[in-house]
């Protein structure tokens, strides 16, 4: 924290203060364990001042939550001024991601493992920000294939965008954990994975938008992943 | 339970439907939940003749998880002598897998949850779990690209594993809590996922190895998810 404890700080400040405070405290310890003692400790505040930003422990941790998804987002929001192939607009997403969890390591894995918690309130918000990734790479499948998105979205394609997501999670779990990865492979693995996992849903949809997005996943998909010379990815504006 | 309550029982049998029992309320509630009192309540035992065969709650927790997993293994483990190729030895697999979290729908989720919970002991025996899974996946991954184990073992590949059975997880967490997609559906997505994710390893590990696991594994894969025909896979003993 750079604010020196106990400096006065109009209530915004404060409150953002609090919350970044959060974000690294969450990143240390699983939030059933984060105390409000430690929180106001931490942020040289007394609890009755803590309480009157965040009556409940579970009210701070999902601001913490928030904050956290939108930083995220934002991070991960396409840069639609610079011209890049599909390809690299995924790269640039994935990459955002990865810088993201590699900022906020202990963060992320606190978070992922947070699911199974025991605030409601908690898991809700846990919950709402996966579902708005999961409704973000449906939008993703739907450009694909060039389509509209009710064209594409089926159980099965959500399905397997849940479980690529937590092949992210898992991946970046252990990705962290170790030193003899880097993030260009990590990179690669997930941007395969996605392309791979867009492709199957195919043999599940016989839908002719579900044979559109296979069709388009598998000619991104890397050239020795696929054993054979893909066609050059369209440029995308 | 088909036990009655309170029954006189031998030591093993006791032992046995204890654990039965504990998969039962694993599969309701999260360990951390999950109260010595409410387990002896339910054997119609007490308190005291529960700690006889489980010092701990930990304990009890560790002994319901090796439980479930032996039986998953066994469950899964292949019959050698029914004739089948790689893909329908990889379905029976996978559909092992399918029926165990079936019928161990809660319990699965529980398990799954509890990854990041409190206990060090039952952290352990779920990483543990993890491990004998992953390496179980990489000898498949070294008979797949028909060379031995070193060969193919890297970083890449373990994490990329550790990838897949979350991805596994993803899917089966959210299969389970809705019924609009068929089993035969997830063994597909799960098996596509599986040898895209073998076959994208050879991105970041220039060794032979990885590139004949890359050929082998898209060889294997679905041709409506590859968008080419396939050629058959060859039968193996």
């Amino acid at each position: 924290m750079t604010t020196p404890k106990g400096t006065r700080l109009p209530p915004d400040e404060r409150r953002e203060q609090l919350v970044a405070l959060g974000l690294d405290l969450l990143g240390r310890t699983p939030p059933e364990q984060v105390s409000i003692e430690a929180i106001a400790r931490a942020a040289g505040i007394s609890k009755g001042l803590l309480y009157h930003y965040f009556p409940t422990k579970s009210d701070f941790v999902v601001a913490v939550l928030r904050q956290s998804r939108d930083e995220l987002e934002r991070r991960m929001a396409p840069d639609l001024s610079v011209p890049m192939t599909v390809v690299e607009r995924l790269d640039a997403s994935i990459d955002a991601f990865l810088g993201y969890v590699s900022d906020h390591a202990v963060g992320f894995l606190a978070i992922t493992h947070a699911r199974g918690g025991e605030d409601a309130a908690i898991r809700a918000v846990i919950a709402e920000n996966r579902a708005r990734r999961v409704t973000a790479m449906v939008d993703f499948a739907a450009a694909l294939s060039s389509g509209p998105r009710e064209e594409v979205e089926s159980p099965a394609l959500v399905v397997a965008l849940e479980g690529w997501l937590s092949f992210c999670e898992g991946v970046v779990s252990n990705w962290l954990a170790r030193e003899d990865l880097g993030r260009a492979d990590v990179r690669h693995l997930i941007r395969e994975n996605l392309l791979a996992t867009l492709a199957a849903v195919s043999g599940v949809d016989p839908r002719p938008a579900a044979a559109r997005l296979a069709r388009n996943a598998a000619a991104l998909s890397s050239p020795t992943a696929r054993d054979a010379a893909a066609p050059a990815a369209a440029p995308v504006s």
